[in-house]
Order: structure tokens, then sequence, then C-alpha cells
């Protein structure tokens, strides 16, 4: 189940509706899902600890806590940030599930992907602008293509999980794949959280300005002249949605 | 705001509180946003028309309903298949709104462009088979690059709106963009509906199975390797979801 990039109303209903229905299910959470989310759910949650290095051992201990929670014949809810299919290993996972005689199903998410740079105010797509996305992640393998996508004037570039190496990101794209030293480049960090920010530099600031904000995961980057089309969306919803969910809050009937 | 896919359950929280919570809202709705959709909707909507080659006169006619609504004090919901901000206008709306003397709050939707490849099993991304994933329409400008995004093996690469330009797709992918014969292409057709279906073929074969099956928009196009990785999920989770709503609505207690 994908929980979308924070604010709960951006849960799709599905999600909503599974994560608050039964008090004895098992939810086995992603350690960025927001605390918001969290609090929605009346049984008991897991939160898969931070390992740093160790993204493996972390994987291993998911599994293992979800197999305990089928053993037990528990609805298991394995909840991941965004998409479960978008760089979440929600393949893998599927497969796991399959080796403990349980066939998963599925249920999207709204990916941080388009709605970090939606709810920064970047319109990832902007006629005139750019007509392709690229989606990848900071932690592909090392060289060039096709891990680094040469550069492209009317493409954007949006990476997932890659805040952690901004500064060699911005150095290879420079000297590998071509991209102009004044590529607008802005980051979405907590998208749909009340803490939401975004920064704008280029490929050349962006770094030092991220370090200077202590920009941290999960946080978004966004490469390309659409960053530039922030400037055509107007104030309001751009404070609004800067504001993230208090602001939206304010549109909605309690449900 | 974005609508999802088509299954009112893809639906965001926000989104259905938006549709839902107002009957003296005007709702300006896509063409191909799902009937299930529409039928949440308690007060008026205006669905645009189909009018071929007419893109641009159906947009004035939105944008005409849109105003009228505003001038008349109610409060007008523009409802947007999958997600607003990924090839769909979002910004450029923003701005007729502004011209219109209103500041509109933007709500991301699930994209088809994500969901419908999850929906029809195949993982855009699957470690080992793909790091990447480009969006692109079927109606760029004409020409090889940036428009058509050279091969690479381990990169997936999604088509939203382009069934109708199957063929000489395929045939530019292969002349012009280094794909080979035998890249696997898959379609999801009507993503989230109770009527979904996915074809699956090659460069070479689609289009002729496209038309056999008479497939039709909404409908995604998935080109990459990750189309076989669609062999690597369950069957049960495969029959659910192909058989859309009806499968996914049994997990779910009613709103």
């Amino acid at each position: 189940v994908g929980s979308g990039p924070g604010d709960p109303d951006l849960l799709t209903v599905a999600a909503y509706k599974l994560l608050t229905s039964d008090p004895d299910a098992l939810v086995v959470a992603d350690r960025l899902v927001s605390p918001e989310i969290l609090a929605l759910i009346p049984g008991e949650v897991k939160v898969a600890r931070k390992l740093p290095g160790c993204a493996e051992l972390a994987q291993e201990e998911i599994y293992w806590w979800c197999y305990q929670g089928l053993n037990q014949g528990r609805h298991v809810i394995r909840l991941k940030i965004g998409d479960p299919f978008v760089f979440g290993r929600g393949g893998e996972e599927i497969l796991a599930f399959r080796d403990f005689g349980v066939e998963a199903a599925v249920v999207p998410g709204v990916s941080s992907a388009f709605s970090a740079p939606l709810l920064g105010g970047i319109p990832v797509t902007h006629r005139g602008v750019a007509q392709q996305v690229v989606m990848c992640t900071g932690y592909g393998r090392e060289g060039s293509s096709p891990d680094l996508i040469q550069y492209h004037k009317e493409q954007t570039v949006v990476f997932l999980m890659a805040v952690g190496r901004l500064r060699s990101l911005c150095d290879k794209l420079i000297e590998l794949a071509g991209y102009p030293r004044d590529t607008p480049v802005a980051i979405v960090e907590k998208a749909g959280c009340p803490e939401q920010r975004t920064v704008v530099g280029n490929m050349m600031t962006i770094a030092d300005i991220a370090e200077e904000h202590k920009i941290k995961p999960p946080s978004v980057i966004v490469v390309g002249e659409v960053v530039n089309a922030r400037d055509n969306v107007p104030p309001r919803a751009l404070h609004a949605l800067d504001k993230g969910l208090p602001a939206l809050k304010s549109f909605f009937l309690p449900l």
C-alpha cells in the first residue's frame, strides 16, 4: 500500500480504508512515512529502523515482521512511502510475500516523484518548457549512461532519494551528462507535511543552498526549466501549499 | 484536482472530500474521468466534449464553464484525469484561473503513468531490470531527440495519450531511437476501472495486437524489460487487479 508523500489527505481512499478499518491488522511501515499518517492507524504499527549502510538488514527485519504477522493469521499491511512500485522494491516484496505463501494485493499511491514538485508549485510538464519527465534515484550504479540521463533542454529530471548525494550528483550531471551550470534545480523537502519547504538554485549553487538550510530526506530534487515555471504559479496556491497540510485542510470537512 | 486513473478508491482522500462535500459546487471534468467517479458527485457536473482535432476549442469551453461558475460565486472544481501536473495542462489552467481573478489550489492525484503499470502488474522500476522511468506523451513534436528518448536497456518508458499513434510510435522508436524489435511492450487499458485490460507484445507486434483487441483511450503504454517482470507478479494479485474495481472493493468496508 502506498502512503503518498505525507499528508493524510493525500492517501488514496483505498489506503485510508485499509489503514483505519481493522484494529487487528499489523501495519509494517517505512521509516519515512509521516507521523500524521501513522497516527490514523488504530492497531499495531511496526516502523522500519534506520540502519545506516544496512538497507538489506532493515529489509530482512521488515520481512520477518510480515512473516510473523502472517503466521499469526493477521492481516498484514505493508505501508510504503509514495507509490510502492516507484523505486520502492514493491515487485520484490510481492515475491517475498509469495515465498511466505501469500499472494499480496497492491494499492498504488500518490508518488512523491510527481506530487512533491506539484506541492512545491512546479508543473513537471508545462507546454513549451518540458515534454518529458525522467525519474531516477540517487542510488543507481556509478558511471554515466544509462545511470546519468543526458541533458535535454525540454526534459524535466526528478531525483528521488538523492539529497544525501546532491553535490556529487550535480558534479556528475555537469561533467558527464552535459548539463549547463545554470540549469535550474529545486528541492522540495517533506512534501505534503506541515513543515514542507522548497529551495531553488542551479547546478552550481543548490548543494550549498541545501547544506545551508539543512535539507533532509524525504526530499525530491527537480532539475530543468520547469523550476522557473514555478514563478507562474499563483502566490496564494504556492503559499497555501508550501504550508502543507493545515492550509489544505481548511478546504475540507472532517471525514 | 486529480481524479487518479478511474477507480473511486484511487481518488485521494482530499479529492473525495472536495467532490462529495458541496452539492452547490460546479465540477468541470475531463472527458475521460470514469463514470464511477462522476457518480459520486452530488451537484452539477459538466464534462468536456469530444471535439476531434479541436482540443483548443474544447479547452476554451472548459475555461468558459469555469468562468461562468466563478462569476456565479460558486466553488468551481476542475477535475482532471490522473494527476493535474503530469501532461495535464495544470500549470496553464492555474494561469487561466488567475486571469479570472481566482488563485486556484491544486490537489495532486494518482498518476496513470505509475498506477496503470502497477494495476497491470508491472513494477516500473524493478532492481536489476530498470533504474529509470521516462514519461512521454504521444503528442509531442515530430522528430527524434528530445521527443524520442534513445534506447537504454535498464530504462522503462511510459507513454501517455499515445495509443492512437501506436504504430508510428513503434516505427520511430525502432528507426530513430535504437529500440530492438523485440523490446517488450504492454498496454494497460482503462486502468483501475472494472473493464481494465492488459495486452502484451513487442515493438513489432503490439500495434497489431492493440488493433485486434480494439484498445482505446485511456490507455498507458509501457516499454521495456519490466514488462517481463509482470510474470513475477503473483497470479492472484494480477487476477484481482486485472478485474479492477470490484476485486479491490472486496477488501474494503463501505465508506
